[in-house]
């Protein structure tokens, strides 16, 4: 099989340089150009160390991107959504990782961004990018918009509860505990070592903008709505949600795995985890560096309808570049596990 | 002033070594003995090696201690109640570290903790130990039962508003992150470093034994109960509780100032924390590591009626040692802060 | 091509269980047997909860261990050395990842390890597993004694010093900064995380017995030995070994890359790493976990002739279960890289 | 008695903060002025969180400062060289943090910091500051030069050995494990949490500045001199020194500890440490932060005359302020620990 060219622009950030490590694995793919303003010239070893010995590839700027099968877009937020039709014409099928065309409509854009949407007709054409929940899209989709990452980590814990109407009329909670690199390579006050070392930081109480996307993918009703409070831990990597809800009064803990076993029985990157005993026993980011999975557990509270779900997954794997590569292997109607096989460390 | 002879019933853990750490600087104290089964007859800086050269006490067994003006226990829970007529023998004043004496009745001591108390006399007896709540009785209190660190982080945010009925009919959601040191000095295989080490862990998704106290304390109404939900976090000390609530439609932002301005707004120990800018601006416990503060502070979600209160200090002072203290303070009529201004690191 | 029936002892520990993930990947390798005396029957994934949903595989008990074409040993130090001709029936080639035979000779065992060793016999049967000193032994082997992870990360920069003769007579210190997962799965007091996180604890100043494999691999002479001292900080993986040497006067920077490019330059785990600017200059584990290479750069004081020689890599991977499957490469002339391509995360 | 009169110029950076917390708890001492020429108007509390409710003192500006009796200077290094004179007519006595006035000769400042120092006739006016080794000096001087925290965690552990004429004619190797708080508030793309969590970064193989203070205050023969090394790992505060030295044949370890005793027996500040069992046996700057303790042991290998020397200290308090306040202490006569008698935590 002749390989696909792909290309990436905005390769110098976190998101991108994972990217590449996945990609420099994948047996289907040969990259073509990465894409660095700053960085132009240089080899990309230097900026993603790991990747010294894996690749001699250098950034190019995007001015000098060439046509390619497909073209990945690791561009700062609210940049691509001006750009796009350069884009567009460089490339058949476009993933973009930044949220410019998560959301399904401008309003959502206009009230969780602030900003009007240049492009609001090609928002329809985007698929949504959880492959878990719009698998069947992907594979015909030209466009796909890779979901953010604590969307992703609430949305894949509470969609079989949305879905299935098991929810009571009580307000969801979703608590995230998000890490430092979620908020990209740039240095800033608060990212200082000193500082952020040791902390636990209220990083976003309420107006999260995954909150949007949360809501258009679980489409609550309205006494069943869900919000999203994001704090920001010390470490590096990784993303544990704890999502409170309370079910409806009929719903035991079998009909909850009964739940859960339908819908994502079949997924490879989904797994549920409920140990009885061990120290492994709910959904840890711990031992997820590096890999696609999306740990998902829960608790009932056995004395009311209380229901605590769990879910922990990496952010720039599934919450980012892997789901990403996920999306392409459907698009290309690969093996969905393809390049990314890799599991985990334990301990690490 | 002559000094009050104080001992510690347990002093080999670690709520024993920081209650220590604070006496040794107490000017109105001078500490008798010291206990630990295991490690009579060595230095106590042999265990806390922090007090070396502060101190060259020696720890004794508890058949050993004589008669003191002050007797702190420190003792493992369940372990106190059963020997608690001992212990009344030996001081006219007990401040118990431990969970024995906390509730107010037997039943609660049968659900939460699945035993029968057998001492449900002397329940009444002892003064629940957040001076905040409960200063005056602890004035003229004999016997104070200081309260579970996470009951603390739980139980003094959202006081102010059960207190003032400010809350809407919907389940406030208590999230508080833990740290290691909580759970005592007994390495087990989920203490083990490498398990331990980066881990974000699920401890007690629903049932934690702090929550009756905080149901003691805060009383909600049948439709505006309060759940807790402990998770560990890879630190060593300090917790960091996020309480998720829903307001009266009526109570807008200068309300929520006033109310914890006017229950809290001369506590020594209560910091109120809203910063706008800057890289501090809600409750932290980084900076609280060896300090008595309990930092305050909350978020009100512009759209709605949400509320998400925050609270943060150090399990092993303001939950546990350093309260303790405030409470020997208040009962002996000193200066409330005496031993306890150490205002915490910066950075840490 | 038919795959090769490889069974491990004991994996259970930290060691086995980096080696199941490497081998679970392993294209020409078919895993017959695990096993662990205390979790026979258990899945594998209860103890590596990482491979969960990527074997399916039970531990079973060494006594019923089947034959197969290759058999690594991972069983705690001290006991393969008692029970090899067990082993030595089961399969005719061994890899063996404990210490017990990697000296040469028995009075090494007295002196390091003050234990007569049974079987004196074997110890030059077995390679010792430094591909990059003994690859060409390797090829003919039946037997390997997988390497010290501290001894590796110590004898890999030294090597090409001492081998080039280009050290001058005064003693060369290594101080290694090592990782907990080094001394296994086994919690105690040591290990606890409230004592252990935010910890240098001075392991080994002197007497670590890594140092006999170093003596021996690098044959230092008289006045030119080498010292190692261990200090274990609070990480779950990785090495990084500074090693403080002299060099003869007319040594000078560019002779230095000559000697390491001549020596190391066509290796595939080797990387020589000196960077003017950016910040990653010097070799640092941080990038380096689940990866099986070893960074190595140097610094030499231009004021005198003292050169600093770094090296970095993952205790369990290159300095045990990498390593090892790099030996299994070698033995039967396979890619050498293969199943050993992962080029760790960044950032992480 | 009445309070001395204090200043900070150059109080927002970490070394300022530290000194303003150990000085709002003094007792003989009144802070009458913090400058910030950034935050100048601020309150100290939104710079220095944990001081919150200690102080209500905002900063000024250094052109706002008036006389005063004791004015400390934390500027940034090469500063205050250029603008000692203005200092001067401010106050009679002047501790100054920075390392511009700790070397005593100007050839020094040229080697070390490639600097022509602009007043090398006040050089022998400021004492250096370690009290250890110049406290008579100290009880008459009007200017000190507080010592660099590594200088102060090599210097302190290595004086007696220098001093007895007790080492072999071998280099001396000092590999100091330092912190990122060492660096200062500055954020840079080194110190993003993301590059520096979980990094062991190679800061300084050769030519730290400190070494010039600790070859002039050990003052090292020919054969017998000290090399310095600094690798900063993932912490905040706090150093360990690891020197690796050699002993003259004839020293034993009775005559080790004689030295050490003789040497610091009477020190307030100097702990020796050196436990045959417990988790405790060698200094580790995990149990000192906040204190200004400098902790001190070492290991002799029986089987040579080789001699591991360790230190740990918190770099932020002996190794800056607690140290600075030690020497006011000394400088007035009053007791030594004044202020400064915080033991550190544990655990923590």
């Amino acid at each position: 099989m002749s390989k696909l060219n792909v290309s990436i622009a905005g390769a110098s950030g976190y998101t991108g340089g994972e990217l590449l490590r996945i990609l420099l694995s994948h047996p289907h793919v040969q990259i073509l150009q990465v894409t660095s303003e700053k960085n132009a010239g240089k080899y990309v070893y230097k900026i993603h160390p790991n990747l010294r010995k894996s690749t001699m590839l250098k950034f190019c700027t995007i001015d000098e991107l060439t046509p390619c099968d497909v073209l990945f877009l690791c561009l700062p937020h609210g940049e691509t959504m001006h750009r796009i039709h350069e884009f567009l014409k460089l490339s058949p099928r476009i993933i973009d990782l930044s949220s410019d065309f998560r959301l399904n409509n401008s309003i959502d854009y206009k009230t969780w961004y602030d900003v009007e949407h240049p492009h609001p007709e090609l928002l329809d054409q985007f698929v949504y990018g959880i492959p878990e929940l719009h698998r069947d899209q992907m594979r015909q989709a030209q466009y796909i918009s890779s979901a953010g990452c604590n969307a992703t980590a609430a949305i894949l814990p509470l969609y079989p509860l949305f879905k299935e109407n098991i929810i009571a009329p009580q307000h969801t909670i979703i608590e995230v505990k998000a890490s430092t690199s979620e908020a990209g390579h740039h240095p800033n006050p608060g990212s200082h070592h000193p500082e952020r070392s040791g902390s636990i930081r209220a990083y976003k109480p309420y107006g999260h903008r995954h909150t949007a996307e949360i809501l258009q993918e679980l489409n609550p009703g309205e006494n069943i709505t869900a919000h999203l409070t994001v704090t920001a831990l010390d470490r590096v990597r990784g993303i544990q949600a704890v999502c409170h809800t309370f079910l409806n009064t009929d719903t035991d803990e079998k009909t909850l795995w009964k739940t859960y076993r339908s819908t994502y029985g079949n997924e490879p990157f989904i797994r549920i985890i409920n140990e009885r005993d061990g120290i492994h026993r709910l959904p840890d980011p711990k031992i997820l560096l590096g890999s696609n999975f999306c740990d998902i557990g829960f608790a009932k509270d056995p004395t009311s309808n209380r229901l605590i779900v769990y879910s922990a997954l990496d952010n720039l794997v599934k919450g980012a570049a892997g789901q990403a590569v996920q999306a392409l292997n459907i698009m290309n109607h690969w093996d969905e596990t393809t390049a990314l096989t890799f599991p985990g460390l334990h301990p690490v």
